[in-house]
């Protein structure tokens, strides 16, 4: 069955890395003892190894062992067998980029949908989405394509930020940069607030944590939906 | 002689559409009385004649005719004859995939090369770098490169905004993303607020308005220059 956290952000302001999430992940990989780690996002522009680390340590008060996916000779194969798989966010067009080079778009949607937990952290869960058009990251490399997994139906829009009442700066509002995107493309988009999370399991979706989300659907005016709402309907 | 306008917005907080620039405008079209609008980037996913509307009633202050390059048949003819050139700014990725799908990367390099006198604002700024990876905009389809036009001989980010203080949202600052981009690219960036532009004459390059620029190069901490201050060091 599958089952998939999809996660606005690893860290909310004031709180250690995946620390509001423990709960949740403590029952996600209830039956998972070590976790492949996808380091490619790199946030900053760490080294994988790096990267890593970060996500080890925490995974490490919940008692699991995380190993890096380039650890391995076989990636694909290293996907294939792993009892559990965590994307970290940082930069969605590396992390795009390495997943077609490595040739891991497919095998990582395959496992998903044959089940096996994962856990996606901003760019980690922008990839869920149909593209990875609605990202907020800078364009620093190119990819062969901005198709993505489609474990959700819709595309997600991580960090979702609302329009700062007063602010002086011309450059696009997240609202406007989505409702572009509907000029040229017709799927849904979830504004996913740090903080959110959308829980998979087998084919239900719901809106998880304390915050509202904004939807954005074609043809039609933004509006917010409530926390555990069930997203069935977005399609 | 090579003489172009790169600025980082077409508007200032509290001005109209173009206004801060007028007389520096008045100067660089002097010779000019009709300019070929680019109106690709469609701010708002507006259409190439709403747009159009908004760039003729700008420079009908200046007493010039505005036609927008997709009113021709021919578009690469159009931007050879042209005599003044205006790509007004919104999303890069529309505005660079269009350029591409109709074959006008090469001649408008050319023209501006050759002297047609250039005003781009924001999106039609970033262009004018060696590449558009360091927009700021929401990839909202994918073109067939992000090559753009290498009129400066490094990057362009419009827009640039300082990092908030005290700020709660966990999404990369602007600083960062150039920092990443530096991790997959060696070529400058200069960050221009909202207010300057780069007044480009022959082979000289030189800051202009009212602020400072900060200026991002491979392997260095980022530092600020003043306006006035000479680009020729900038490759």
């Amino acid at each position: 069955m599958k089952s998939a956290i999809i996660a606005s952000t690893s860290t909310i302001h004031g709180s250690g890395y995946l620390e509001y999430l423990t709960n949740t992940l403590k029952d996600h990989f209830n039956r998972v003892d070590e976790i492949v780690f996808i380091p490619y996002a790199r946030p900053s522009g760490i080294s994988h190894d790096e990267y890593t680390k970060i996500a080890s340590k925490a995974f490490l008060k919940l008692d699991k062992k995380v190993i890096g996916i380039h650890e391995f000779n076989n990636p694909a194969e290293a996907m294939l067998n792993a009892k559990g798989i965590f994307t970290g966010g940082g930069n969605t067009f590396v992390l795009v980029n390495q997943l077609y080079k490595n040739k891991l778009i497919e095998p990582l949607k395959e496992v998903i949908e044959n089940g096996t937990p994962y856990l996606g952290t901003s760019a980690g869960s922008n990839i869920c989405g149909l593209t990875m058009n609605t990202t907020n990251d800078m364009p620093i490399v190119y990819p062969p394509s901005f198709k993505t997994l489609g474990i959700v139906p819709f595309n997600i829009n991580p960090h979702y930020l609302d329009s700062i009442e007063g602010s002086t700066h011309m450059g696009e509002t997240r609202e406007t940069r989505i409702k572009e995107f509907h000029k040229f493309n017709t799927q849904p988009v979830i504004g996913l607030r740090e903080g959110s999370w959308i829980e998979v399991k087998g084919k239900t979706m719901f809106l998880r944590g304390e915050l509202d989300a904004r939807i954005f659907t074609y043809n039609e005016a933004p509006y917010e939906i409530k926390t555990n709402t069930d997203l069935e309907f977005l399609k």
